[in-house]
């Protein structure tokens, strides 16, 4: 069970080309294949087609899509924040990375590229950091074997490096304990059966992919010791923005005593938000839903409603695990 | 709104090929084909591999094809009796269809042909007569305006013709009342998106398909007038086996105090089945698990769990629609 593989590293700046190098989380778990953005427009393409998703992953990318546009100038990067704020909404650490970026700029007075390229490293520095320090918080919330649900992917491609909730598992493993994960697949783009169970497979955990609907029955068999999620936008009263069909799994938790946890990093936290009714929800394109296995296809006269985010009510979330230490009801992020 | 269609039939006798026609379920929505089995081992393979699927209908098309062993005399016959009840675990249907053939064989005097087509015709008139007299008694349940939640197909297709289920939104439109129904796509072969959405929509209703994880969600939004859900076989005391995910549906329901239906013809009701725990629930193909869009797959090496079916016990369902009538809790079926 111990990890044969280089770390992911599914976000990052490749120095020689100058480049934001993804790995292009489309074409796993068949090809390990890695893009190149040479532009803030193919940067944010990418944000946009999920090459690159997970909130933090978001985050960092988007930062580093601005530095791509630094050696243009400061109208460029303005020009540059605005269209990678534009990509996905529902997110709130693309606007935070945005926001620091910003901030950054209005502060440079050296070469832009080199200010612009330490904030960007920052910001992903403290990501990997902040999830190995909420990872070891969360460990501490599981049994010495246990049994975990988790849903779509908040791992280590899904952030700057060692994941959320996935962090969270390898934290408990490394501290010696025993994992067995179960996966739900997470429709409709299957992050949960292509980028999860690939990730800890790779990672050599004891892995098991379910459909969303299995849950229930899974949770009326066997007994789950926790169901961790990440977030991609966190409300000031912990109402939790994540992957459509975490609010779901919420209340089946909750109908079978198994304990429902959110990992995240603070700068998944939107304090101006008060709760999830603040948090913009993504609906993304019907072909998504549309494709099926076999080359066959929901035909365009039926409907179809693909929201992207469901927000789960903090009374549904046992403890929601941050870098900053393990919070519980009642939530007051302000 | 109105049926600008031919009623369907998915499961027939063709008089003049003498052999079995099947509507294949596994085509739709992309075609609709049919196919003709003369054999008993192309009508079992036909139910093993879903060309037809949907309890009611199992039961009718293995009735059928034990038809087709009647002209090779009366131990062809108890040998299609067996290979047919080895074709799928769950649905009761099967079984108490194939009960009827047997007896009618150990009874018959005459050519056999005439006896068992007869018998096989009668359980076939006889389900699409109880779905409408089911169908009725479903509908006084609904508003006259109706958003109604259903999962996998029990509709037309699924039984003799009009459906359990789906017959519960025909009766009640027939009835002047005004449906929308939303179809949970139903994981892992898509019976949802690929045929509740067709039958419906081809019969000109209001559909719109979600994902099994934007049930939660939707709940929360709209208001749901009722899930009304078919079964594939019902114990004693009123827990029902149906299509994996309806148990987490039932419980999301009863959070959003939406009233959960099943609807099934008598021919589903196992008596001998004390509780759930006494119904077998099968086990399919991983392929079918693996198997996603655009060509890409769920690697051997990560684990998959396939149960077809899961047990909604009998507290979640608010009532039971038969064509004998409406049951309520407590359920006493013996």
């Amino acid at each position: 069970m111990t990890n044969t593989n280089a770390p992911l590293s599914a976000v990052s700046w490749d120095e020689g080309e100058r480049a934001l190098r993804l790995l292009d989380q489309r074409a796993l778990p068949a090809e390990e294949r890695f893009i190149l953005c040479h532009t803030v427009e193919e940067a944010a393409q990418s944000i946009e087609d999920m090459t690159v998703r997970g909130a933090p992953a978001i985050g960092i990318a988007a930062a580093y899509g601005v530095v791509l546009a630094a050696d243009a100038g400061r109208e460029a990067v303005r020009s540059a924040l605005d269209r990678l704020a534009r990509t996905r909404p529902t997110a709130v650490n693309l606007f935070a990375a945005l926001g620091r970026m910003r901030r950054r700029l209005d502060i440079a007075d050296g070469p832009l590229l080199v200010a612009l390229l330490e904030e960007a490293r920052s910001i992903h520095r403290e990501d990997v950091e902040g999830n190995r320090r909420l990872g070891a918080f969360g460990a501490k919330l599981l049994p010495d074997k246990a049994v975990v649900l988790t849903h779509c992917n908040a791992g280590a491609i899904a952030t700057g490096g060692h994941g959320t909730a996935l962090g969270v598992l390898r934290s408990a493993r490394e501290a010696g304990k025993s994992i067995k994960v179960y996966a739900d697949e997470t429709r409709p783009l299957f992050q949960g059966a292509r980028l999860t169970a690939w990730e800890l497979n790779r990672d050599g955990f004891d892995v098991t992919v379910i459909a969303e609907g299995m849950a229930g029955a899974l949770m009326r068999r066997t007994k789950i010791d926790a169901v961790i999620v990440g977030a991609d936008r966190i409300a000031r009263n912990g109402d939790t923005a994540n992957k459509i069909g975490t609010y779901g799994l919420s209340v089946l938790a909750a109908a079978h005593g198994a304990p429902f946890y959110v990992a995240a990093p603070w700068s998944t936290f939107d304090l101006s938000a008060a709760s999830g009714v603040d948090i913009p929800i993504e609906e993304r394109s019907e072909e998504e839903m549309r494709l099926l296995p076999d080359g066959r296809r929901v035909p365009d006269d039926v409907r179809v409603w693909n929201p992207a985010f469901d927000v789960t009510p903090a009374e549904n979330i046992a403890a929601i695990i941050t870098e900053r230490g393990v919070f519980r009801l009642p939530y007051d992020f302000a």
